[in-house]
Parts: structure tokens; sequence; C-alpha cells
């Protein structure tokens, strides 16, 4: 059921079959620089986010500039992490099911596992499955700091949850998941800034609470790409989850800094290269990339380079291009790059990255965890 | 690369992995003999879509009830229904660029094979790519009947191409492409009437002029699921391209009948199926079906059989529900299936169909398409 990689090494860009996920490898390598750069200067580490990427090639090459391990948020995503040789992994998920638990036993067999909870019940179900298994696995409670998702309120129900697993006999307490995502995506400096400090300082007093009681948090992990640098300043967190900033997409490139400019610390690495299949009127043209080939959650995607020209509508197979000039050249078997408004789930819907540098293909990397729901 | 499959065949429903695709059997085959035999009762045969189902196991079920081929709107995708023993495909779709090209002259050496065009220099292409392969290709002019996509006006641009392809060496001119997609989603019922009638009467207008020059039309193909009754009758088509009649989802629920009562020809057989992964407060919980396990390119999946719970928000791997009341019973661990806005992006995410009769899996089948984008 593999697909075929749409390119071969050594090949010209322009010759890569379409659609494909390109990556520009000389900004990944920026990228991931940039952010072991970042957090080196903090006492915050990195714990890099699989969901992203679904690639252990990427994942290898964060763990060598520094990053403590990887997060991941299914299972599944997991257990090809450790096939490809990560050893140290947060699931930043309530994981629920007999199934699913089951290999997640298996998994705490063979590699570190952390893992939340924000269910009472969870935990009993979580701690007779590690007992079957006879593992140990370490916890985090989820708490709620702003996201409406996931996760337990910062206040008593965290404690009773906290010391429900500190008293299970196949569980260790080992700190608090705070992620708040919607805090990422808020364009405003100040609005940012005041989110990320708020739910700051609900985790902070838990902290204090928890100590209290003797529960030590020797792990506190939120954070992401486009708030990285509030929250690691914070104080708070021992580990960042930033994910994105390897790819980028344009749904984060809208963050503005203190000075009202746009966040620039990470580039676009990642573009879905797209192929002109028809140009039936001067005004409209369509692309071989539609809901199959790029998430449209976030938006449509933006075309690169090519402020002329719109990506304004499709459907599964087709994206519609308007092309404000109708004098434009643009011809069928033209291709053009594509920003996702989302790279998360753009990423998921192909099994391979092509690689380029100076206009070839230097590498083809599978994408091992795409499609790994369960 | 592939998933583990969700569930063993002989499980009971309730103990399927999640998230996951199922198909309700008895639905299923209910609406592949509905389409049967409605269209059994036409001139119109069915050339029932891939792009939907992407599954050979479907494909050939819809062969052995008359279909008499099967569309695909990739070569890849062409290439794994052939692998899985159809013989006779339209790519119904304009295909560009020569690794594409290459692989379709390869199958068309092994398979009837027709494709779509819509430019005079892909005429040209198509033809030194088929002569190279020393094969011939049967051709379709795609028309542009009110889709504003591809395809050509069904005027002079359309006979000219016809007779380009007509004195090409290794291409035969078949017919027509006729597709209006928007159609089939009109949802009163007069107005999708009159959207079918204008493209039916552009296409036979240019069907009786291609005739005058000599060029015969033995291949009239379009139309789908939303408006296949109006299209059969229209003495048009030859064929038609319906797909999402075999799985449905709520975008196509929502028309209605010359009566104003909704179309309820074929009923949804695909679901979602969603794990409660938390339910943090009583007025909102969690199931582990996000962007990465549902389409929401047309809007959020509706929960079945549940019209008190409101999937209205959710992320990369959650969905959000709103429960309207919050005593309601919904537990973490309960499962909950989701009709998806639009089936086809839903099913490639998947690598597997639990096909599922009298609460029990009967089958698993391989989606061998999924990610079938070159």
């Amino acid at each position: 059921m593999n697909t075929q990689p749409p390119a071969e090494v050594g090949m010209k860009v322009d010759e890569v079959d379409t659609p494909a996920l390109l990556v520009d490898l000389d900004i990944l390598e920026q990228n991931l620089q940039r952010m072991a750069d970042e957090l080196a200067r903090t006492p915050v580490r990195l714990r890099a986010h699989a969901k992203t990427h679904k690639c252990p090639e990427v994942a290898r090459r964060q763990i060598e500039l520094g990053a403590i391990g990887l997060c991941c948020q299914k299972v599944s995503e997991a257990e090809a992490m450790v096939d490809g040789g990560i050893r140290d992994i947060l699931i930043s998920n309530e994981i629920v099911g007999p199934r699913k638990l089951e290999r997640l036993a298996r998994l705490a067999q063979r590699s570190r596992v952390m893992v939340c909870v924000d269910d009472p019940d969870q935990v009993n179900i979580l701690n007779q499955v590690m007992q079957d298994h006879q593992v140990h696995l370490q916890v985090l409670v989820e708490i709620e700091v702003g996201g409406t998702k996931c996760g337990v309120p910062p206040g008593q129900p965290a404690v009773d949850l906290a010391r429900r697993i500190d008293v299970a006999t196949h569980l260790d307490f080992a700190g608090l998941q705070s992620y708040f995502g919607a805090a990422q995506h808020l364009v405003d400096f100040s609005q940012r800034s005041a989110a990320v400090a708020k739910s700051q300082s609900l985790t902070r007093e838990l902290i204090g609470t928890l100590a209290q009681h003797g529960l030590a948090c020797p792990v506190v992990s939120g954070g992401g790409t486009g708030a990285y640098d509030l929250e690691s300043a914070s104080g708070v967190y021992t580990e960042i989850q930033a994910g994105s900033y390897v790819f980028m997409d344009h749904g984060y490139t809208k963050n503005l800094t203190a000075d009202g400019k746009p966040c620039n610390q990470f580039q676009q690495s990642l573009f879905v290269y797209a192929t002109v299949m028809s140009r039936p009127v001067p005004e409209r043209a369509v692309v071989d990339a539609g809901w199959k080939a790029v998430g449209v959650d976030c938006g449509f995607p933006i075309v690169a380079d090519r402020p002329d020209i719109e990506y304004f509508q499709g459907g599964d197979e087709h994206g519609k291009l308007r092309l404000h000039d109708p004098e434009t050249q643009l011809r069928v078997g033209d291709k053009l790059r594509l920003v996702p408004g989302n790279c998360d789930p753009t990423v998921n819907l192909y099994d391979w990255y092509v690689l380029f540098r100076q206009r070839r293909v230097e590498a083809i990397w599978a994408i091992t965890a795409r499609g790994a729901v369960l």
C-alpha cells in the first residue's frame, strides 16, 4: 500500500513529480539549529514534537542538536519513532482503550515513555495494564490552562489526580503537561504574551501547591513554535514541545513581535509542489493539489513567491488559481510551490519527503508515522 | 509504512480501535444494489468513481453489479485499481508531466485506459509518449459546462481539440467528459435540475456539432451521486461517474427531492469511529478524531444518532464535542460514530476499512490507493 516516491536522488527539483512534499534542506537545517541555539541560552530543553514531521530522520537530527526526546500524539506514532531509534518519548495526549494501552505497555518495555492523564478512572486502568505487563510508566497530569481541550482544572482536581498517580503501584507521577495551543496563534504580541503569562501563572501556582503535598514536578512540558520564546523565558517549563518550527506554515508566519514586525526566527522549509494541469481561461488555472494533497483546515495554501497568483478554491484533487493579471505567464506543466496553512495535517497526507539543496534532490525520507492515528 | 489494522475479523464493533473507518456492510450492499437497479432502468451505464473508495474490493463489487468500469483521478490511483483486477478505467482528469505520462502509457499496455484533455499542446505530448510506448490511448475532450474547473468551452475550442486528437497517430477520439460537480450539491431540486439541464443542453449541442464534422462520441461521461437521476434521464450521457453513493456523507444528504423531501436513495454506510478521550467538564468532551482522522473541507462531522452532541471544533488530533445537556451520559472510553462532511478526503486518511454486520467485524479491506496523489 506504499505509494512510490515522486522523485529520485540527484534529480533536478523541477523534475519531481507532483503533488509532492518538497523540503528545502538548507532552511530545514537552519530552523533546527536556530531552535537549538535559542533554547541553549535558557534552562529549558527541547522535546520536539513528532506530530509535525512523523519522520525518524528529522527526529534524529533534533536529538543530535540537543533535544531531550520527542513528543507524539498517538501510541502508533510513538511506535514509529521508537522503531526509528528514538528512546525518550512523551505521548502528549490521553490514551484510552484496551488495545492502545496494551501497545503503550509494550512500548514502555523498550523505551522511556511518558503519557498524560486527565481522568481519575483512567489512572486505575492505566495502572492495571502496566501491572499486567510488569512495567512502570511515568505519567503527567494534563492541566487546562486556556486550551479548553483536554486537561483537568489546575486546582484541587489536578492535586487529586497527581496523588492518585503517586500511590499507584506501577505509575510514577512525573509532573505536568500545561499546553495552551491557541496562545501560539495569537498574532498580537501583547495578547500572546498575556495568554502565556496567565497559563504560566496558573501552572506555577499548581507546582507550588503540589510541592506542599510532597509532590515534585521534575517535568513540566508544554509550549510550542508560536510562543516558545515567551514560554522558555517564563521559568515554569522544563521542556518545550515545539514541532512546526522545522517546516513552518502560513498560520505561524502571521505572528508579530513586540515591535509589530513579523516573527522571522524560522523560515518556510516545507512546500507542496504542484503542477498546473489546466489553464482553461486567462484568469484561471488549475493545479493538481486539492484536499487530498494539502490540509485546508487553516485555510487555503499560499503560492510561494507568486503574490500575483491566488489559490482561491479547489476540490478533492484540484486547486483553482486566480491570476490577477490575465497576461500572467503560467502554462500547463509549470510547477508551483504551495505553502500550507497548517503543516501537520498536510504532512500526514504523504509517504515521502523530497529534500532538495541547490535545486537538486539530495534525499528522500520516509514519513513512517504517516496515518498513525491509533 | 503501513499502519496496523484497527480491528480483527470476528471482533465486536465496540472493540474496534479508534479512530477507524467503519463501514456498515448491509448498507454498503444496499447502496451498491440501489444504484445498479436505478441505472438498469436507463440506457446509461455506471462508471463508478474510485476516487471515493480507493479500494479494489469495492470496485469489483461495482463491476459484478453491472458497472462498465471505474474512473480514477490520478494515474497512481488507476494503477492500484488495475493491480486489483479492474480492466476498464477512465482517468477523469488531465494528466500532465513526463513521469505521469510514462506511467499512463505503461498502464495502457495492460488495461483499457481512457484519459481527458483540455489543452492542444497536451494532445501532442500525449501522442508522442504513446508513440514511444507503441500503445494507443482513447481520449475524451473535457468540456466546461458550469464547473469552472478544468475543461475547454463546449464550442469551437472543443471541436478543434477533438479534431487534433482524431488525427493524432496514437490517440483515438472517444468522446466527451462533461462534469459539473457543483450541480451535485445544489440542495433545491429546481435549481439542481436547471443546472443539469443547462450543462446537458451545452453538451448535446456540441455532440451535434462534432457529428457534423464526422466526429462521433461513443463515450459521454459525467454526472455523479447528487444528480445521477437527472443526468441519467437526460439522454446525453452514456455513463455516470458516481462515487460517493457507496458511502455517502452529510454534504449529499442535504439535497431535496422535487417534493422538498430529503433525497434518500442512499444511506450513510461510512463512519469515522471515535473514542471519548476526555470529559474535562460536563458540557464538553473530546474525541480522538481531529483533522488527521476526518476531512473538514466541507465542515465538521456530525455525530451519528446523537443530535444532542455537536462536534463544534477540533485540532490535528482532537475533536471537541459540545454536550447540549450537561447531564448527558458520555464517559471517557465511550465510542461514537462520526459522519464526515466529505467522504473522499476522509477515506484518503486511512489504510483500512473495517466492515461490520450485526455488530461484528466481518471483513477488513485494504485501501490500496490511499495517498495515490501522483
